[in-house]
């Protein structure tokens, strides 16, 4: 099946929705409809005490305040999911790691969304100036990593949750 | 902060986009773009040596066959999460269950969308007419219980790994 034609038919500050159009190889053809997304990083910045989760209120969930894990969206050109986690590690958290590993690669929600997530373990951890303008929507939060338990039993967000699962299961092994 | 206004920009087959206004309490309003969703539910469907997993090809993300859990929108008008969970198994695996029990609620990617998927535990399984119009769409995958890191390993969409990992905690609890 070859993709033959995508039309935007709706592009928002946060959504944009589009028509693709498939030929199967009989010649016939099939629309369609996905929610865009270029696709984000998650990021497990943890050292032997403590993981630095982020707290932050989500516009799209009723302004509730979510314990996650420190993530962003691939939206800026050229960058790989690597670089936009270090990127993102230090924007929101402050923190550079000298050891990245990519841990897992998800989608949120593939019945209707794009979005696809990876999911890094970066250790080695030094401190690195913040970005100013997250200071104020989000909240730093180191967790012990002794309680990861309850940081799960806490958490609402996929992603994070998907992230913690697979590194306590890390720790344990 | 009270909503005050909530208009439809647009909607499609499977995506919904709202800009929903708020009020905050100095009287100041706040404009938000949502990708709005129902809601939905996945299922844990095992007895003591098979979990039942679909695998179905999902159009937004090019078409790519994913192992998953049972699971389905809340889309019939006033069916509750526990309902619909009984719909959804029956229809996509031909299967009832004599002891459901809620797990964990999260939100698959708050950062855009509205969906909140909550996951249940269905044991005391036994058959039940399947819905015709899935067996095309949907494959059965019995999955060993006792192999289910060999599912999560394959597994890469995130309600369905949430709920695999939660599973393989409390039956090694």
């Amino acid at each position: 099946m070859e993709r033959v034609d995508s039309k935007t038919v709706y592009e928002g500050k946060i959504a944009t929705v589009r028509v693709e159009t498939f030929r199967h190889a009989d010649g016939s053809e099939t629309e369609r409809e996905v929610v865009a997304h270029p696709g984000a990083v998650a990021i497990l910045a943890h050292d032997d005490e403590r993981i630095y989760l982020v707290r932050q209120p989500r516009e799209a969930v009723n302004e509730e305040s979510l314990l996650e894990l420190p993530a962003g969206k691939l939206d800026v050109d050229g960058e790989s999911p690597l670089e936009c986690a270090q990127r993102e590690l230090a924007e929101e958290v402050g923190k550079a790691a000298s050891d990245w590993r990519e841990l897992k690669r998800f989608y949120t929600s593939p019945g209707f969304a794009q979005e696809e997530v990876t999911v890094f373990v970066a250790t080695g951890l030094r401190d690195e100036s913040r970005d100013a303008g997250e200071e104020e929507r989000i909240e730093i939060v180191p967790w012990p990593l002794a309680e990861i338990d309850g940081a799960i039993e806490e958490c609402r967000d996929a992603k994070s949750l998907v992230g913690l699962q697979l590194l306590r299961e890390l720790l344990d092994g």
